[in-house]
């Protein structure tokens, strides 16, 4: 009975993240999506799971109206399949809107993690934006600045600056006496981020729905800067919309984090660190192959299962076979393992050859001459 | 043996100011000014008392080399004879550099007094760029503008507050926990209108000494400046000089305030208005013409004699003899007041004519068009 209950997509993981959203006022995002629903495997398998004010981007859509969209990076280190799924979900809006906005934290990088400015842009142009334009993304859609060189948003977290006071900023971000004060601004410039969509260049409002893609670790930040858009009343922002994803898993069962590579698969990793890292990666199976075969795998818990969800099998009837057929202890972790090896394989080397022009294209629209 | 101790610019408060100078580490300006001295009567004069580093202007002065100087303006009501001396002391220092700067500070006023950028920069505009130059200063030695709108100093503030923390703030400013973020960065902004003549517009290194002309109240911000320069170890700036003035005193004895119009002389003040004020100012004369006549004046504490002292008498010998005259108690009060009423009048007379042309210059300054 108890297989029953469990669907290839309503996961222990999932459940424990529906707890936290409800703490934090998160809605469900399926209570909105309607039709919507079926245009995205982020949707249809919960990974995407929560939202605030989605509604207006639901309606945007569907009735073909202005909105933007605002995901930050902030590089460091190579990019993995974890960065991957950001630009999997911008390639879903940019079938919507041409107004995709991709700030470099360049700034919070100086004053937070002590990155020197050229350091900063190298890593974005070599590893992230040739990437982000590799793996899908149409440079006339997406609007990729560094903030340190972006008058707009300098000019409007300034100005914002004025609506959020110290005590507000050590409550939501934990700073200390001895912080940085570039540090303390640093929040402000990521709500300036969010908010100067809605902002012609002279700063004069244009208001318009904005959604904001983002780990349910960032709500705080997205709460702030809903709070300070209605208290600058004078620019008439609609408080931004959020969605939230749940994470992947690293390959050895924790975190994902570019400074541990044995825990995720870079998007420049070859045939053989592919093979060494998915032949090592955390699974859901039995400790013998005869307790596999009779009580069957716990795909909930294989990081090589979520590699399927997530990512390498988008067809629905496909993967719950596969859940199914690993439950029933019929498919054996080995199996899994290879054919997922040999489809990140075949998508790495794919995306090698798409970077090599997608760098050209990075370095132009670093200079902003695309 | 009293009278004769005391000179015409040896004045008790001159003595108080010593006082406190010494506490905070500032050195009497007249060990360095060497033939200076005799250049400016706010040097011979002890209105000028104290300074930092000043031997570098004194050198660059004396062998032509390049220097700059920043004097901010935080434009607030009306411009009076307070403001005047600021004005005076640039006149002296564009004989030697066209290297000034003058920060208007609209992000402050909007942070700390929440002032409109357009109503800072109205102000700015007729009342004070427009009095600067029919004062006398040179359109051409200038760089007037307005912070919020001048790149280079803004992202140099963002990079240099890097450079300090809140503690730091707090200790300085008296920060709270409701201090708006933006108040607790205008310090910075300021910082960096200070450093800023020592960087390219690309903010590479130029260093050269540069001049900071402040009141002894201002110098806890000029030793925040100094050592965020020597904490930016990477734009290799020298650390900046500053000189310590006096302040008049106000009409009626206390402070002299735009706020309270009858503590200053406007510099659009009418005759009547000017008659009104000066006939009513608090002199350091007797009670009783009689006792006047035997005991002599008091012109350390006439607010007249200051006028005379810091704008009205540039003649040294001059002053000294109405300085004895009023200790013999030869010269009323009286008399002083009619003279200097005259000349207040025909000197606003003389300035409101040359504001007519200066406010064209002023609205091209601030379009950059001069």
């Amino acid at each position: 009975m108890k297989l029953m209950e469990l669907t290839p997509w309503e996961t222990p993981a999932v459940i424990d993240y529906k707890k936290t959203m409800e703490q934090f006022g998160v809605k469900p995002i399926v209570d909105v999506l309607g039709d919507l629903k079926e245009e995205h495997h982020f949707f249809r398998r919960n990974i995407i799971l929560g939202h605030r004010d989605f509604e207006r981007i639901v309606d945007a859509i569907k009735n073909n109206k202005e909105f933007a969209v605002v995901s930050g990076m902030m590089p460091s280190g190579k990019m993995h399949f974890g960065h991957k799924m950001v630009v999997d979900l911008l390639k879903f809006y940019q079938k919507y809107t041409d107004n995709i906005n991709i700030p470099i934290a360049d700034l919070e990088a100086y004053w937070a993690r002590n990155m020197s400015f050229e350091t900063t842009k190298e890593l974005a142009l070599n590893e992230y934006i040739t990437n982000y334009i590799a793996l899908g993304l149409d440079p006339e859609k997406i609007n990729v600045y560094l903030q340190s060189k972006y008058q707009k948003v300098k000019d409007l977290a300034l100005i914002l600056s004025k609506r959020t006071n110290w005590s507000e900023m050590k409550a939501i971000y934990g700073f200390k006496g001895e912080t940085n004060i570039g540090h303390v601004f640093a929040p402000i410039v990521q709500v300036a981020d969010i908010l100067h969509p809605q902002l012609d260049e002279n700063l004069s409002p244009e208001p318009k729905p904005v959604v904001v893609p983002v780990g349910i670790d960032q709500d705080p930040h997205i709460r702030l800067t809903r709070d300070i858009a209605n208290r600058a009343k004078e620019f008439k922002f609609i408080p931004p919309s959020s969605t939230y994803h749940r994470f992947m898993t690293g390959l050895l069962g924790g975190k994902m984090s570019s400074s541990k590579p044995e825990t995720a698969i870079f998007l420049t990793d070859d045939e053989k660190t592919v093979k060494k890292k998915i032949f090592s990666a955390k699974t859901g199976g039995r400790e013998t192959l005869e307790e596999h075969k009779k009580y069957g795998g716990v795909p909930e818990e294989c990081v090589v299962y979520e590699l399927f969800l997530y990512h390498l099998i988008l067809d629905d009837k496909e993967l719950a076979e596969i859940y199914q057929k690993c439950r029933s202890g019929e498919l054996t972790c080995g199996k899994c393992k290879k054919m997922a090896y040999e489809r990140v394989v075949e998508f790495l080397k794919d995306l090698k050859e798409k970077r090599e022009q997608a760098k050209e294209i990075a370095v132009k629209i670093l200079e902003g001459k695309y």
